[in-house]
């Protein structure tokens, strides 16, 4: 129904009403480009607290970009206007730690005391490393990014621990100083990498079978580049089985109108 | 009973042990030189999720270093075996929004249900730029850094809002550029200026009275640059006139286990 250019080119606000009637239901990626991509996380208030002072301790994996008001479903300050209730492509439904639905619109599981977070993704800096000539293997292969769950302990907050999730991305090393200078413009999206170079060091075993997502292809040449990785939070959160959360489906991400340039510090 | 050297090159632990045992009571400018001061708010717990929330909205002014959990009072992750009940030299103890005491510690009320959250100070940053060899005049002057309310309004987060108040430091036109670029390399401790130039455009009136702290020399040649400020939050949450508050008495900072650089991104 839209090309890719019109996908492409389509403001944020016109991608969420499409979410919001029903006529846009998949993945996000290569909508509204230039536009910040959001995680979706939504708890009642009550947990609420605990998830807000762990991404607070854990910047890098949690970088929190926007909290409702309880029981607001707009995400008042990244997209005036919005209702996260119904403008994701589609969500998942989970109960103590289980999926148990993934719909494409939550409205009727929004209850009153809930509140809902946005956390920032790589989208963000794979744009800027793209811009700036630096290859990014996953987006080559169609593949979807390699994740490894580290021994990087995460500093708890009240039930929330857990270890670090990090995203892979391999690149050649004479690009490794661009690469480092290009992510540190983003520390609110994740920042500069956590880790270069030997994947033992940070307790992954085998880079051939990551933990989430999939394994791509590291050429002569290359080095494993590890950035802290916004399925940390939701990991730490489904282990402490909250009795009921909400969050996107993995790829269908809320579309904010902050600009990707709107997180570079420099 | 000890010299300026012996305070500058004191470790943050044993000024801390200092004031615990009350052996410390003056402000906090030029001991531990190089680690990190932070400003202090303790609130009970039902306000501490807007607080959290405000500076989440709001991180230029409103820098959160730490978070303790509920009813302890130890800084675990800046200062590990602290005790902010103790470990400042002075307190300032609220009561609906009114100073009623400024005791040596405050172990007395601090409540089962309580919140303490440490906030960047612009000492962090002022280190960077006198090794830039950037002035900094009010230093220079042996007064408080001028602050003053502007018309800039933060986010609001529940019962908390409130204009941004930004400290102002004139700086010669010809060291701008390095101002701005020394600063932007700490984004977590208010960061790059928000402002340089002409005062009005961001609602003050008189240079020459400034809202908190004292006026400076601005000299031929030079440009006022303003910085987000902390009393920014602590403003707006005096605003809301909160049953109870404990925070640090100006200028009694908090000493904690961080190096000024390690908030630096690059």
């Amino acid at each position: 129904m839209f090309s890719i250019t019109e996908f492409a080119e389509m403001s944020p606000e016109m991608a969420r009403n499409l979410c919001r009637n029903g006529d846009l239901v998949r993945p996000t990626a290569g909508i509204s480009t230039g536009y910040t991509q959001a995680n979706l996380v939504v708890l009642p208030k009550d947990l609420a607290y605990d998830f807000l002072v762990f991404c607070q301790r854990n910047p890098k994996p949690c970088p929190l970009l926007d909290v409702t008001e309880p029981g607001l479903a707009e995400a008042r300050i990244t997209a005036p206007g919005s209702d996260l209730r119904t403008d994701l492509p589609r969500y998942r439904v989970w109960e103590k730690g289980e999926l148990v639905e993934e719909p494409l619109q939550v409205t009727k599981y929004w209850k009153r005391d809930m509140v809902g977070f946005l956390l920032g993704c790589s989208f963000t800096f794979e744009g800027a490393l793209l811009n700036r000539g630096i290859p990014v293997r996953h987006i080559e292969e169609g593949r979807n990014v390699p994740m490894y769950i580290t021994n990087i302990q995460c500093e708890k907050a009240g039930s929330l621990e857990g270890p670090m999730v990090v995203s892979m991305r391999p690149v050649p090393s004479e690009m490794i100083t661009r690469t480092v200078l290009t992510t540190a413009r983003f520390p609110s999206v994740h920042g500069a990498p956590v880790h270069i170079g030997d994947p033992g060091k940070i307790g992954i075993k085998d880079m051939g079978r990551p933990d989430f997502g999939d394994s791509v292809t590291v050429k002569e040449g290359e080095i494993p580049v590890f950035w802290a990785c916004g399925v940390t939070p939701q990991a730490a959160l489904m282990r402490s089985k909250p009795s009921f959360a909400l969050t996107h489906s993995p790829g269908h991400m809320f579309i904010t109108d902050r600009r990707d340039d709107d997180y570079a510090v420099f």
